[in-house]
């Protein structure tokens, strides 16, 4: 049984996806029975190094010739604009889609999903999301029968890299971005990683599938790494935190979570073991309990074997099933996202060494319900932490439970104190992260 | 669309699914348009206490009720001989499967798979290894664009608590034992946990996914924990390595080895960090590069979340698909096990602690082109290991990659030796456990 496949966009994925039909079409052949004929693969550039060389035969610089000689369209160009309307054309001209873009997904997803709805046509994208690890079909399939209450998630591998060289090389983070700049994890323009926006697509993602409703991107709290000081990694280290940037999404009263930002979690957690450019996803439903689910998050190989893997999955159901029984399925009515989170704390002042500091700014806490877990001490924190002429020495808090509202009041109140010297820190604390 | 599904056996995980499926249905529904339903339950004994309260309409004494009233028989029961004419029966009569019973897949599997396609019909399986971790999915259907390499299991979460009790609180087996059995994670009888047969009969099932061939079950190399000595946990933990009984499954050139056996792997890599009850898999494809797999490896509630995926994905392809597509296939003519296993070992000796031994013993090793990594000093280990009124000390040594049958050959030379006392300890260490 023939499935013919045609690729547009012939960068790093392109490339490796490529590379693996040439080298494993016959094994797939072998394990399902379905042929894969990749005809086409279009790129505006044939002159670019490529890690192997694509046959004549297949190159094109004609996005439609791809679309018009494949059974499904195959979209790794990247970007929202030309990907948008290469998708909604393919779709148009009744053709599968599988595609490796979260940006587009996360941010236009409504309009491309029901496009293929109408059309009854499947969209693949197992690619988008964590790289090889198959989190995707995991969590549509594999945990259909759970409701899901919260996701977890280690969702890029340029900033967990970052994190870990500060963690464990007490590099700065500028230091760490020109590291992972060098070692080709970071692009030169990192925004879209450091700042929390692509772990934002991702989580969006999987928000969807585990919820089956609309998440609208622009309500996904999204903070990202860039103005995170060592200090704070390694005092959150005394306390037995590891700071990561966790995408969370999690099911609440009537409505969902879904955000982004630098997380606490305890150091024994199992996703606190997650370094260097690792993904890994924690889900916990209500039967399976917690699972993790865990591999490289990105690259171009790891990312070619989830295209793949939905080819497959959209070729079998094409020419054995007779109609579409299980395309992502949500509530168009978008879901309720809350802003209220409610969680730990952990709070560091820029205080003078004097007298009367903590009682002031516990006083103010304490005006808002917000009680007070544990107080780093300033003696300790003064070997570990007090840098070259600073008058002033930090004073970590770590809180209870608290609510996010209240939090910010308190800080605006706290900063009004004239002992504050400069701007809080506050970085939010998770505890079941294991 | 309506799918009806009944269960024989209705212990622990039946009455698990039994709970998921009055509980959950309607999500499931909402998420596949597949609507379950529950027909008829069969035990032989109603008056025992369950957790819930299994409603009387549902209860029947008689399996015959399930197969004749459901269009997938689930059978719980476990064991071999009923539970085996009774997946026979149900495919007699067209009635798809969803079993957990990986003993009777892995010694048995091929007369039954082999009568399912003669009849064209599913056997669906995810809930026989990893308890509710979406493995055997992942690894047929995520990971399918790969050509596996290696599989590394930890898949017995007995043996896996007690090599964590002993490894973290300085317990020695049989107490870790006993207290496995008052907390409920070992059996009465705890053999086909501890002896490592559970481990085998799980590894067997993933190797037949992962390589496409029969695996015949009396091939596997299967060694337990039983006899496993507290010193040697400890000075493996020196060494920074951490015992587990792990499941190994790899290609090798033309043929494949797949075993069982406590195994160090290092400290520092992911599966080390799986501890207490916990399973996890990992599996390295040459696209895909190394993935994990990660969550409760039994229990009511995860086993009852793959026995119902299970069921949802056959109700998909009953409904909606024309014809078998993805049938577990393999070649028939078995795979050829090897048994000359490449690796690193880990020897201790108990010998007396005067000069002249390591000499007499390095030589042996010698003769058979095994060479010493390193070796532990007997200072320090006399420190941390010499017992009570013992003349003997411990010498421990570490050799590079050797074959098996070398390393039984020197064995038996060296334990000629004089200086030896009682028996050598072997156990063999694996390094890409990360």
């Amino acid at each position: 049984m023939k499935v013919r496949i045609g690729i547009v966009g012939c960068g790093v994925v392109g490339t490796g996806t490529v590379k693996l039909l040439l080298e494993n079409a016959h094994i797939i052949k072998k394990k399902t029975g379905i042929d894969i004929l990749l005809t086409k693969v279009a790129d505006k550039d044939w002159e670019r190094p490529r890690e192997i060389e694509v046959p004549l035969n297949l190159r094109t610089y004609d996005y439609m010739d791809v679309i018009n000689e494949s059974d499904i369209v195959v979209e790794l160009v990247g970007g929202k604009t030309f990907a948008k309307s290469l998708i909604l054309e393919a779709l148009e001209r009744g053709k599968h889609v599988v595609t490796a873009n979260k940006r587009l997904l996360a941010e236009d997803g409504f309009e491309i999903f029901k496009k293929a709805k109408e059309k009854g046509l499947y969209i693949g994208f197992e690619a988008s999301v964590g790289g090889g690890i198959p989190i995707v079909k995991a969590l549509r399939e594999g945990l259909v029968a759970n409701r899901i209450n919260t996701i977890y998630g280690i969702l890029n591998g340029t900033t967990n890299y970052i994190l870990t060289r500060m963690l464990e090389d007490h590099m700065d983070f500028s230091h760490a971005l020109e590291l992972a700049q060098k070692l080709g994890y970071a692009e030169a323009d990192p925004s879209l990683d450091i700042d929390g926006w692509d772990s934002a697509h991702k989580i969006c993602i999987l928000s969807m599938i585990a919820f089956g409703r609309y998440v609208p991107f622009e309500d996904v709290y999204v903070e990202g790494i860039r103005d995170l000081d060592l200090l704070d990694v390694e005092l959150g280290k005394e306390l037995g935190y590891t700071l990561k940037l966790l995408a969370i999404s999690k099911r609440t009263d009537g409505e969902i979570e879904v955000r982004v930002h630098p997380t606490f979690i305890r150091s024994e957690d199992a996703l606190a073991k997650v370094s260097d450019v690792y993904n890994a996803i924690m889900i916990e439903g209500d039967f399976v309990g917690k699972t993790m689910f865990y591999g490289k998050g990105a690259g171009s190989y790891p990312t070619a074997s989830s295209v793949v893997s939905d080819i497959v999955d959209i070729a079998k159901k094409v020419l054995f099933c007779s109609k579409d029984h299980d395309e992502f399925q949500w509530e168009n009515q978008p879901i309720g996202i809350g802003k209220n989170f409610y969680s730990r704390y952990y709070i560091r002042f820029d205080v003078p060494d004097k007298p009367g500091v903590l009682a002031g700014v516990s006083r103010v806490l304490a005006d808002y319900n917000i009680s007070i877990a544990s107080v780093l001490q300033k003696e300790k924190v003064c070997k570990l932490a007090r840098r070259e002429g600073e008058a002033t020495v930090p004073l970590v808090i770590l809180t209870h439970k608290a609510y996010e509202k209240n939090m910010q009041r308190a800080i605006e109140d706290i900063k009004k104190l004239p002992i504050i010297v400069g701007q809080p820190v506050i970085i939010r604390v998770e505890e079941e992260a294991y």
